[in-house]
């Protein structure tokens, strides 16, 4: 009986492919063959092969992800906790494959597999791979299982180099995809940090030039490049909640060079059991293959290299990694945007470091779950499913921080009505979507939004919104002029810290910037300021002064003023009354009569690029 | 003829103390003896010896930190750029030591010089050194030289913590006191940094037990530790800009394991150089002193240890130092504020990582310049400068972004009357000092000021005022209850993101507290909203809408009701009018006839704590 939630016992299984005379090419010139990939498969390939997830794995990671191979099995796979029944990659629905890469040491052909040419281990005869060598292998496993298209490959850290091989070297091959903590490139700290382990590795005298698997091995070296990566895995503030300055042995120090800081042991006990199961020439390949992984390189930039992505990505970083920071994530999701690529992206607020990949399993099973849910559908919005939480919870009152809302969102109606079927749309601020859904179920639009909290983002992908984590504060930089037919901002302007900035930008990406706020002129704000003297609380200004996430005031009159000083032609102007009713009469009447008001404007002629 | 702003040619002296049998006792529980220390001076001693400056140095520095030995010497001194007539520390002024630490190989005793007991070289026979034990040296040497007390100490990363041993093992020597880009302890990453860096020397196999003086050293083994050191004395940032993942001979990958990226050529360049200047003995024994340090361990806790400092204390970081992060800055800094020492702290803003206490040379010559010049004066303040900035710059129109003011500061006048004479002051968003500084020169008040802006904290630092870099938005938890006299918020209430808690941490840290803010229900304000329907434009709400720094709008009215809600009692109410003048009415009138106010609050009774 298998434990609750465990794919249970499992087997490593084998295929040799690219025998001699037809090995595979590489992209260092060379030539490898034959190969054999180790890999491991849990869940059931359904009838027409569309349930199938490849996981791709970090630099020590293997085939083995999921389940035990005995029942005494201290631990489980690498990532077990992720992988099983109803878990976030979830084996009662998906067919998950994994499989040891190329270059490896743990059932694959790498550099302490027999060389045909010599009948001894490679040692460094083994020819340098890279990430797209890797990648290629993979796809000789799938073409073995029969299966033409994955519904989805993810993977963390170098696994998540290996997604992006996959969407760019082989985009129709791939309908999802998932980047984990990864990077579009190795940058200089992490090659810096690679190049150090593997002078480690080399200055140890039991080397011997790679030709050491008679003897003794480099175990010195390994180990100190181990322990150095190590450090790269987790954060400082993890290191100091877990470790501090506790001593393991003693209560006072030692006043020699043994280890005694917890730290220390840690490290010694981690880089022990690692040079028990790894081989350092692998060690060698597979951080070169990471120097080596530039994506940008085979396609001449990385925008031509991400233009080729038929996928649709999900990408997460998360805020405490500095070994592939959340600015490189950041990178890939701006340049996908840039292409109008499907994408969504969350930095997950975590304190773990670049192991967080392993660690944040709540949030990432409902992220990643949601998001493999709508990956396999066609037609992946809200309108195929009538259960969708963002169809039931239309009735729910939807209040969050920096909302200014407490009530229903009598704007919403009104914005859904000025959109044109079919339209591209930005929805700046989308908390969890509702609006954006609505337009994709009920006007066929094109949708995409840009929030920061964590949580709506959550739910977006749950519902198979695109949605990017970003800071309108910070500038949309990332996205080209003209390129949504609407842009909106609704109940958002207030709040914001400098609103000229941000319409500037709505001005220069959308043809057209719907925007709502609450009126300021509303005569029941004008009482209570010019007859009582306090500030203003009203449906639409709910908050006592100092609890307001409202930065700014503005009326209707306002934002007239603002348009005409900032290049904004006003196309159209909706005064709504605090019933809902739109507030008919003219010019001086709608800032006194409305609680709130929808604006529908566009860039000046000739004021397009007025923003750069 | 020297170049402009050097010390010009330079010698290293030698001092010898210590002789058998009055070795120097070491935390270690041994003794060492004789102790030679090399040092060099720069300037002229003045004839009351209190121009002493001692400057202290990093893991690989040394004795000589300006100047040149030699006309054609390639380099100058270490810190040359901060050191020299008319620098940042100015040898016109000042007298300026430096020695090389013991355990160190650049002069002073250490690993590699001849052990007594057996005419060899020490090697690990050389006995565990601490930072104290370094400090302890040090004082020697200054009683060699006949001088009793210092102006000042200073010193970056491990010279920081001698700074701090010296503030607190020799407290009546130390007038002021320069940290660094340092800590109060070696946290767990660095430590583990430092334990790898060891491993790979003592895993070198020419090592030989530390015993290689007479043969080939671990050149390897040092260069590895060396290397991985550098990478953390640099940002990721940094290194991105620095080297990216340009290559550094050709144009293409050579596909072996060759160093080929330019940042690995960098290290290997580095690490070359180190090898031939560094000890790998003295290597292992300044580390190991690096992760022994921990100033709470001599006097049971930091608090403790930091209640003994008698100096003015400057404590600098660096936004992009993740060797010794900011964090561990503000722990210190806290520390000495909730003791009531007199300390100043800046976060310096750079994308140079740890290495910014060697490179961000301008804005560190006026702050430490500005220091130094207010730490030689006894009452340091600047009624005893009639020259001071502070002073001259009254009729100066002062309007800084997060300054709502466009004019003269009417509520200062009012502040300065409410405060008694020798009262202690916090004064939060205090700018660049000018109330502080008022308050200093006319009502003898013990002031401190809290600022974020970088600018603002060094025109403060520049007039001797104690200003701590802090956001009031993230709290004062460092502040202990009802430590001030007074807490002052002045024309800032309505800026911060949460006024309720920054009026909840002044009532708890101050015995009475004052804000001054614009008055919302001023009448030109309700005319302009009521009749005109546009959100207020006046002096002291200058701003338009969408450029308002003002995340609040709040009349006297609102005030009031705010206070007997949060528990706060109203001790006096002071509105404003336009022209500076006191509204005199009661009740109702003030609050449409001032343009500001200004509020003394204090806790209701029993309320003190409220806030926690």
């Amino acid at each position: 009986m298998p434990e609750q939630g465990s794919v249970g016992l499992v087997q490593t299984q084998y295929v040799t492919f690219a025998e001699p005379p037809n090995e595979m090419p590489l992209d260092c010139g060379g030539r490898l063959g034959p190969i054999t990939l180790a890999y491991e498969t849990y869940g059931e390939l359904n009838a027409d092969r569309s349930n199938v997830v490849l996981i791709v794995h970090a630099l020590s990671g293997d085939a083995h992800v999921a389940g035990r191979h005995a029942p005494d099995d201290p631990k489980p796979g690498w990532w077990d906790a992720m992988i099983g029944p109803g878990k976030g990659f979830d084996t009662a629905r998906y067919f998950v494959i994994c499989s040891n890469v190329i270059g490896g040491c743990r059932g694959s052909t790498g550099p302490s597999s027999i060389n045909p040419a010599t009948g001894r281990p490679y040692g460094l005869a083994f020819p340098i791979i890279t990430i797209a060598d890797m990648v290629r292998a993979q796809a000789h496993l799938l073409d073995h299982l029969g299966i033409e298209q994955l519904l989805s490959v993810a993977g963390g850290s170098m696994g998540g180099m290996q997604v992006l091989e996959w969407a760019t070297q082989f985009p129709e091959r791939v309908r999802s995809a998932i980047v984990i903590a990864s990077s579009h490139m190795s940058a200089a700290q992490a090659i810096a940090f690679n190049a150090v382990g593997r002078h480690a590795v080399l200055a140890d005298p039991l080397f011997r030039d790679g030709d050491y698997y008679a003897e003794e091995g480099p175990a010195k070296g390994l180990s100190i490049a181990r322990m150095l990566a190590h450090i790269t895995y987790l954060s400082q503030q993890s290191m100091h909640n877990k470790f501090g300055r506790a001593l393991r042995w003693a209560d006072r120090y030692s006043y020699d060079f043994d280890s005694e800081f917890a730290v220390e042991t840690y490290l010694d006990y981690q880089s022990e059991q690692f040079v028990n199961r790894f081989d350092a020439n692998s060690y060698l390949y597979i951080t070169k293959a990471l120097d080596y992984f530039d994506l940008s390189v085979s396609y001449g930039s990385l925008g031509k290299a991400l233009a080729r992505v038929q996928a649709s990505m999900l990408v997460l970083s998360y805020s405490s990694d500095w070994l592939y920071p959340p600015c490189e994530s950041e990178q890939i999701v701006q340049t996908l945007t840039r292409l109008e690529k499907d994408v969504a992206y969350c930095c997950i607020e975590s304190d773990y470091g670049h192991d967080a990949f392993l660690l944040e399993v709540d949030v990432m099973e409902k992220i990643i779950g949601g998001f493999l849910r709508n990956a396999g559908e066609k037609g992946r919005y809200c309108a195929k499913k009538p259960n969708c939480a963002c169809v039931t919870r239309d009735a729910v009152v939807n209040r969050r921080d920096n909302s200014i809302y407490d009530g229903r969102r009598i704007d919403y109606e009104r914005i859904v009505d000025l959109i044109e079927d079919g339209s591209r749309v930005l929805d700046i601020g989308c908390g969890d979507g509702v609006l954006l859904c609505q337009l994709m179920r009920e006007k066929d639009a094109r949708g995409m939004g840009i929030e920061l909290d964590q949580d709506s983002i959550v739910s977006c992908v749950q519902c198979g919104i695109p949605v990017v984590q970003a800071d309108i504060d910070k500038g949309l930089a990332g996205l080209p002029d003209q390129s949504f037919d609407y842009v909106i901002l609704s109940m958002t302007l207030q709040v914001i810290k400098r609103p000229d900035i941000a319409i500037r930008e709505m001005l220069r990406i959308g043809r057209k910037c719907i925007v709502s706020f609450p009126n300021f002129g509303f005569w029941k704000v004008r009482v209570m300021t010019a007859f009582w003297g306090r500030a203003p609380v009203t449906r639409n200004l709910p908050y006592p002064w100092h609890e307001s996430p409202n930065r700014h005031v503005l009326s209707i009159k306002d934002f007239r003023n603002f348009c005409a000083a900032h290049g904004a032609r006003i196309l159209k102007e909706i005064p709504i009354s605090s019933h809902g009713r739109t507030v008919h009469t003219a010019d001086f009447w709608p800032n006194l009569l409305a609680d709130e008001a929808v604006f529908v404007i566009a860039a000046a002629e000739g004021r397009t690029s007025a923003g750069r």
